[in-house]
């Protein structure tokens, strides 16, 4: 066979699971299939027109610029702009911390290349970021997944796990993917003082932050670092490594993304950088940029987050009016995804299979889940997306999936009293 | 210190060094100097005006598809152009074989990741392209050098290099970074037939093969391939993995790549890229797309090579009147570099410094070597770029360079009259 080179070769993919998702996903592309399945942002709320007046502005004022290589780090402009942008979270960067990615998964990637060899274990919530594990198995990452419940990551819970030796702990503190949850102040104060004890660096994932519709916004993990409190530098750099991205905010088809971390972090995931791409595209670094400026993209976010918020109101709304009681969900103060559970003795697997002949499409909850992270309570949950359809579908969608809800439910039932 | 973590987890940089064009370039960064150092197109070709209408285009007709999450290998209609385009140069690709990457060296790390482990080594040229080492080495790689001439890498010295086991073979056939060379028809041959031999995967990188100024395109590897030929399976097929890219022929500022593989390795491939950046921007190869479509592409090639060839003529002239006679270089047919050799006893790191007095620039050859390749050699070499100064700066430039090499070899000579 020409490539029996590659049995020999392929181990890098070996630790890594074909995404379940991936493969689900052409599943539920059919165009009559309502799906909740993907993570997509709400296509209609793209700022195409100033996408369109950015990119001729580029194109006429700088091409040579914007299409020329550039600098590893990113745009200068857009750095700087970034840490004006977070400074109203109370994260304290300048330029130099903030290295520009291709999307926030080349962020995960970067930095499971920088800390992470064969057999080390990342701690992880239980469910977590499917993206994420890709990202570190490739790097023969391992596991230690800590549950997590309303308020987020269970801190109550993490010292034996701490003590193990993970290498690195990597947290969503913000409307968690998949859980919707979000890691309440306490626990944030609670998680950097074990991070700071135990020596172990903490990735603040958070894609999400801004997407908040009710409440405060709290405090991130890179703010609360006991070593940047200890440093009093003057600004954030400490034992947190922050990323966030545009994908959310703006379009994910820019793939921008980007990391906050001390200059000395950074340094290093520029040389990883500078050998897995050289650089991301300058030319979409700047469209961004224009769109970005003189305060469009705070504007922009009220606008995504007053349709989002809609949405996920006629999502739980419908839930409530569609599903059993047996059932329970969570209900996000932002984001993007719900989460679903299922009574004992219900297999989200299967219903998945029996609302795809309904017409509708979710993501089973075990895909979320570490190898050996409580997998026997992973088969009971589902991950409902509920930015990218139109409330109508929404509302159309709860209803089919709730028909095939309660047909697995009767089943399970009809099972029960037969067994009886 | 708060980064004390990163002394104990940073294993992944060691091995990388840090780039010294890196650190070059900063050097080179002043106005009034004339670079020849960077590996830069010439922007004053970039077909802006195209990109323009490209952008509104898809904008206006796709905004939705161009900005949302995508395909993790690639945008199909681009993933087809491309197939179709290679199909001149006898390349026979289906887009299944075909994976879009953020540029070349995407390609690089995404085949790093998936072919080496700590410890294999890479057959590579001596001297070869200094991204490809950066790529391979975060992966624990080392390297097995095999020396090349001007007809390139000398395949009548690759069995005992074959016979050590390396895992995977790199080569650049086409006007070489930073060589110049071309790797001749009967080497062509003879490296396909030891690499099927010896059962070791290629990977032919070609991003300046359609910059051709004169003679005729030589076959590919990926074409004369062993295995490709055994299975006359109707498409390319085989031992080698081919690369390419439109930095050169487009814009390198759109970070845009492509790799043809078989699709057992393309498979692979996309798992690692999903981790990696789960794909590349959509929007950016949609523009690339339009811009290329009804042949302007091919037209707009043209434009290149006329601009680049004049650049060369134009250096290789410069080089014969103010180079004293002592000194050699390749003659490239195509590209973006020509080599330089110094005569003994002159050395390329000291003429750098040299070169800078009188503001011109160029990448000392040390650089382009594998450690442990051929290294006394490396210091009587420089790369000299083309087709980044217009002709009077190349002019210019090389005038001043000749200065600068003067003044070392009459330091040279009175030293030698001094110690006789």
């Amino acid at each position: 066979m020409s490539t029996a080179w590659m049995s020999r070769y392929a181990q890098r993919t070996q630790g890594v699971r074909s995404s379940a998702i991936r493969e689900l996903l052409k599943l539920t592309e059919r165009p009559e299939v309502i799906s909740f399945a993907g993570g997509l942002p709400a296509s209609d709320v793209f700022p195409t027109d100033r996408l369109r007046a950015a990119c001729r502005k580029v194109l006429e004022q700088q091409p040579h610029l914007a299409l020329q290589y550039g600098a590893t780090e990113g745009y200068e402009p857009l750095r700087e702009m970034i840490a004006r942008h977070i400074a109203r979270y109370g994260i304290k960067a300048r330029s130099e911390n903030v290295l520009i990615t291709s999307g926030s998964q080349q962020a995960l990637d970067l930095i499971g290349k920088l800390l992470l060899n064969a057999g080390d274990r990342v701690l992880v919530e239980a469910p977590t970021y499917l993206g994420a594990l890709q990202a570190f198995s490739v790097y023969g990452a391992g596991y230690v997944s800590v549950p997590s419940d309303e308020d987020g990551l269970r801190s109550d819970l993490l010292e034996a796990p701490l003590r193990s030796g993970p290498k690195v702990m990597y947290v969503l503190p913000n409307f968690q993917n998949p859980g919707g949850t979000t890691l309440s102040e306490v626990r944030r104060h609670q998680l950097v003082l074990l991070a700071d004890q135990y020596g172990i660096p903490i990735i603040e994932d958070d894609p999400y932050g801004q997407l908040r519709y009710e409440g405060e916004h709290l405090t991130p993990l890179v703010v609360l670092d006991r070593e940047n409190l200890r440093r009093d530098s003057g600004y954030s750099i400490g034992n947190v490594i922050y990323l966030s991205t545009f994908s959310k905010i703006l379009a994910p088809g820019l793939r921008l993304g980007w990391i906050v971390a001390p200059p000395e972090v950074i340094g290093k995931l520029v040389q990883l950088k500078q050998g897995a791409d050289l650089h991301t595209s300058t030319f979409v670094q700047m469209v961004a940029y224009e769109v970005a400026r003189d305060n469009f993209l705070d504007q922009h976010v009220k606008l995504i987050r007053r349709v989002y918020r809609e949405r996920r109101d006629v999502m739980l709304e419908a839930l409530t009016r569609c599903f059993p009681p047996e059932l329970t969900w969570t209900r996000p103060m932002g984001g993007l995804f719900l989460w679903v559970t299922l009574p004992q003795g219900m297999d989200a697997q299967r219903l998945f299979e029996s609302a795809l002949r309904e017409n509708v499409a979710f993501v089973p909850g075990d895909s979320f889940y570490a190898p050996n992270g409580h997998q026997d309570d992973a088969r009971r949950h589902l991950r409902l997306n509920f930015s990218a359809a139109q409330p109508d579908q929404i509302r159309e969608g709860i209803r089919r999936l709730g028909v095939a809800v309660k047909r697995q439910l009767d089943e399970l039932r009809a099972l029960a009293t037969g067994a009886r």
